[in-house]
């Protein structure tokens, strides 16, 4: 039993630093690092040329070490995420200033998130019910700490956040007064336009989100408040965020890795902006397990190695290759010139990237063909 | 720091036994222990009725808790499985009969499946290529083991299998003939009709998979083999299966659970059968995060909680509730009258039962409205 035991030591990770990407177990989520780096030194740049603060989004990758990266090399301030567990990943790794974009009502959460500043971290939170105001208010005031709280607004997208400019006031008004929370600022995020398809509609969706955003400004400014900070925007708006003048700090996760589905939205866009396209930076490596069928090749990765509720994902590795069908642990790939045989590497594109990663446990990232580093996606299934 | 650490050690489980189903960290997979069992029972009841072995499809719920449940009052021969990891996982657990319902080609995938006989298992494979009999007969010999080797055939669903009786026999002459393999018989799984919408397109389907698996026996008992066992069919297809007179073995998955996909197409069929239609037995458990909008609620429930490619879920908890769109970590659902409120919990019953499992690193076991078992997902993430 000793040879299986030594075997089985590298059992549940995908790849070893120096292998070729070549002998990469499959499906794995493989990051092309150059790409990955080259997508976060740009924002870094739009960021720093604008005046912002960006705060990535850490929902997205969930992965301390893509976070530090932002951090080091594209000069964001801190990280979002969507819930208190991944927000304990990011904290517990090092990241001190953390952001749950998100309302957060299980009491018991409450206390796991007022605890969270004890492991020095700024922790911010957003609110959108004033009964969550006292909640969090007790917990941190029991904890000995104080969490940054946001107003969430409803801006358009029509999901969490008030949509009146005096119930934010009202909310506003609660956090200042209340012990153990401080009042930042508001949280005005449109999720709603990032997908719109054209540049126009997604231009008017946000023009459209940014009115009510300076209108509840003002409300909070005649009730004497000071929302030192605006927080929004995602990959496909943050351009007009930035114009707005009213948003301080962006939001953007999708932009590090990119996916098929932002691709063919933003990449219409390049020429209209002078950030241009992003690169795909995050692939799903694949293996090819069956050719039976003439013009056809069925690939190791499906429905549980990617999502497909936003679209199937692009073959990079050739032209002439089409992903056409996905089943649970199958993809079907067409071939007509039967150019693919088993055990050959297939690169896919995700349709979206966010609920990719979290099928995965760890990212393999490579370089010149070569894995140079093998990261956790620390947060992975960190739903509560 | 002592009282941080001594909430943390239920972090990362969802809940604990004897907590009411109320107290459950949400999302969470909760499990209706009377609906498993009834439907494993029911099930057990037609095999048996039937005289078919059923080797339950373990890629549905990567769980051993569940297989072994499925074996204790189903009377389930053994499991199946997609991978060589979740294979590993099974046999690991203690199930002893595990057939990969696939091809395996990497030379280090066919590695490990050729050792994992040694703990004690009967392990069986699928091939549709001639060149992967002698990998996989060197392997078993090399690790002093033998593998069961179906030949798989395609049978109308145009992914894996070989699509003529010539080459199925030509596999079967190999595998008889190959050092370390044993030939069964062969593997006949129509996936794409499981799913067809009415009962008569699938009944149509189901007889044009068994003409062509006839016509296969056929061949290879002219060349002299003794096909002893065709396997395959599934929650969409069982019953046709069996009428066949074809299958000796039956590998039905998603009836243990169920979901809101196999629910629209069975129950419109349980007249026609004699077994009626299946329970729901699987649920997303969610919580109610904001009621910021008037006939609306949000729940914490999204893409990473379940998988959206076959449709939204089904709200179980109340009538007049309609899951109406899914973001990452949200959904939303129309709640006209506004009876939900904050930290309300929502079962919910996902689209397509296996990529959801497959989210998720526990089940919580629920009965009579208190949590009985904490199972883990096995073989969650197991995708190599």
């Amino acid at each position: 039993m000793a040879e299986l035991e030594e075997l089985e030591l590298g059992y549940d990770i995908p790849a070893r630093v120096g292998m070729s990407e070549e002998e990469v177990f499959t499906p794995a989520l493989v990051l092309d690092l150059d790409a990955l780096e080259r997508n976060i030194s740009k924002m870094g740049n739009f960021v720093r040329a604008h005046g912002l603060r960006h705060r990535v989004h850490g929902k997205m990758h969930k992965s301390v070490d893509v976070a530090k990266l932002q951090i080091e090399l594209g000069g964001a301030a801190g990280v979002c995420c969507q819930k208190v567990s991944e927000a304990e990943a990011f904290v517990r790794g090092g990241i001190s200033d953390v952001l749950i974009s998100n309302q957060v009502r299980d009491p018991r959460m409450i206390e796991r998130l007022a605890r969270l500043p004890k492991l020095g971290a700024t922790v911010s939170v957003c609110i959108d019910d004033l009964r969550n105001v006292s909640e969090l208010s007790a917990a941190a005031e029991s904890a000995g700490t104080e969490l940054q709280a946001f107003v969430e607004i409803d801006c358009g997208a029509g999901r969490c956040g008030v949509s009146s400019a005096q119930d934010a006031v009202e909310i506003a008004q609660a956090i200042e007064i209340a012990d153990g929370l401080s009042f930042v600022g508001i949280q005005a995020y449109q999720g709603a336009m990032q997908h719109l398809e054209t540049f126009d509609e997604r231009k008017s969706a946000a023009e459209a989100a940014h009115g009510i955003v300076r209108r509840v400004l003002d409300a909070l400014r005649n009730a004497g408040l000071d929302p030192n900070l605006v927080t929004g925007g995602g990959t496909g708006s943050f351009q007009f965020e930035s114009a707005s003048g009213l948003y301080g700090e962006l939001q953007c996760g999708s932009y590090a890795f990119m996916d098929a589905d932002y691709g063919r939205l933003l990449n219409e866009d390049g020429e209209r902006l002078d950030e241009g396209s992003w690169e795909n930076a995050l692939f799903v490596l694949s293996s090819v397990m069956s050719t039976a069928r003439r013009g056809q090749a069925v690939v190791d990765a499906g429905l549980k190695a990617m999502s497909m509720e936003s679209g199937l994902p692009l073959v990079a590795t050739k032209e002439g290759l089409t992903y056409v069908e996905a089943s649970d642990e199958h993809g079907t790939i067409s071939d007509l010139d039967n150019v693919l045989s088993a055990t050959d590497k297939v690169r896919l594109v995700p349709g979206h990237c966010d609920p990719t990663c979290n099928l995965h446990d760890w990212y393999v990232g490579v370089r010149n063909g070569v894995v140079e580093c093998l990261w956790p996606v620390t947060a992975r299934g960190k739903v509560f």
